[in-house]
């Protein structure tokens, strides 16, 4: 497996990157190009020799931020890594791209340089939440604004296919995120996607509400870029308010956060995945012509070393051909 | 003041309606019309003689369900106290009208039988939800699925009289739901709204994403209905989901869950607020000729009286009246 890696993005530096390399070099086989900006990847080289020998570096000048506009930002940043990378990805010189830099530039870069699948009209970015019954993917959680009912349709599709593959669910539940279970409830857009989605080649159960999606039985939630986004962003934002809540109610019982923390252990993993939906891995952008995983800003090695396998259950997995027949 | 009370629409029964009044009576006084179902509210009157006193009831013989679809249970329950509450409420029979119903119902109800204020689009329903900062005014939570940039302001304008002169905030301050803070962010409905809001008559404070709203100064957050539902129960889920991971926690750690609870006292109210949104008070729909107030349909006594509260507020502080001014 050849990947190219965005040393650039992570908030760590690109020695988190090095580190989960090596970390993943310690039990697979693993090649690929290295895109640095000089001062910061070369002195670090000589502490990662098994990844300086099996890795080309290439470096570069300039880095795509968040604050960047993405579109402006792909065509003047000629010499940052998420355009190399995608250039690179498209000559096939590798066979994936891992990058923890801006989503917009990811995006933008993945379409405008990488292109996307012929039978897809827009590339999507799904993002997994924890949830009562295990959990779902929601997508798309805010590539795509305004979206047509045929485009929910291919989220649909693409994220069946993800799910299938590379979360290894058999026959993946889908649902259409809306303001009640009934058919015919919601807004122009989801009451035609609903016709759409009934005739769909996936298991579709129905339209969902956002509330019951944390416990009953679904692996895919439909919806577009924008309620994608408020819904990912409320979670977060309604998981770290409650936590906060229930930390004051802590202090006021006399219990010692870090005891009760240690104690409780496993029992708040759930909180944490929701309060960093990302730091798992990281999020695939699907529907473009190779796989690129957008990692969290916030990744260290693990995150990378994730990142990589997820990266490999996807090539192995032959997604992209299958989102070419499927999506 | 002259209210119509829906004995029909409370889980509770008629009696949580009754009951409400009653203790409203010991401190106020009230008068106007119970509409109720003649064997379930006659029997109950002469447990609550002040308020057969003061009250006129009238009976019904049909009930509009939350399953029912909303204009077409408008037109074919004639004899339901919605539509008789709305047609009471536009002969001026009473000041305000006060219903745990169906909320679609009473939307329906409120547009075809009493009618909008001439300068207003659609009516609104804002939701009230808690956050460190206080709290903050969601609108719309659901009543207009599809809407325009136009409207959207028109919500703002609401929303704006409706905190300062029933939630007494001073020249409150309104943002738009949005994907990402900047300007030029998100959907192209809320990137005209974004124009339209910069050059409002009320205190825009920009764009705001749905995690911030929990930790920011804002009081009035503007959405269209899909969204904000989306966003209100997802708040409803992600708390209950989150809750529940910290009982869990709890019975880890060793501690009594009821004995935390007394023990932490206070602290836990704004989980249960984010939990039973509505619980306090009700939701006021924004926009119709007169005062409507859509109480929970799990409203006991205490709800009914703080609904009747809710609605003397809106009556003094000549809310429709400021609607027209500056709606």
């Amino acid at each position: 497996m050849r990947i190219i890696y965005d040393c650039t993005g992570a908030d760590q530096g690109a020695e988190a990157v090095l580190a989960g390399i090596q970390s993943y070099l310690e039990d697979h086989s693993l090649e690929g190009i290295l895109l640095g900006l000089k001062e910061e990847l070369e002195p670090l080289l000589p502490k990662y020799p098994e990844v300086a020998k099996r890795f080309r570096s290439e470096y570069v000048t300039e880095v795509i931020l968040n604050t960047d506009e993405p579109a402006f930002a792909i065509r003047r940043k000629k010499d940052s890594a998420i355009v190399k990378g995608m250039r690179l990805l498209k000559e096939g010189a590798a066979d994936g791209f891992i990058s923890a830099g801006s989503t917009g530039g990811l995006l933008a870069g993945g379409l405008f340089l990488l292109g996307r699948l012929p039978n897809v009209s827009r590339a999507v970015l799904p993002v997994y939440l924890p949830s009562s019954t295990g959990g779902f993917l929601l997508l798309d959680s805010g590539a795509n604004m305004d979206c047509t009912p045929e485009q929910l349709l291919s989220f649909g599709k693409l994220g069946t296919v993800y799910a299938r593959e590379v979360l290894g669910i058999d026959d993946p539940k889908v649902a259409l995120l809306n303001v009640g279970a009934e058919p015919g409830k919601g807004n122009e857009q989801v009451k035609k996607a609903f016709e759409l989605f009934s005739n769909a080649p996936f298991h579709f159960i129905g339209n969902m509400e956002a509330r019951d999606a944390f416990f009953k039985d679904v692996d895919v939630l439909v919806t577009d870029g924008f309620a994608g986004n408020v819904m990912l962003k409320n979670t977060e934002g309604v998981a770290m308010f409650v936590t906060g809540v229930f930390h004051r109610a802590l202090e006021k019982f006399g219990a010692d956060d870090e005891t009760f923390l240690k104690k409780s252990g496993g029992a708040l993993r759930e909180v944490k995945k929701l309060l960093d939906y990302s730091e798992y891995g990281g999020a695939p952008l699907l529907g473009l012509k190779a796989p690129v995983i957008k990692a969290h800003g916030s990744s260290d090695s693990t995150a990378f070393k994730n990142a990589t396998r997820q990266l490999k259950n996807f090539l192995d997995q032959e997604v992209i051909s299958k989102f070419q027949q499927e999506g």
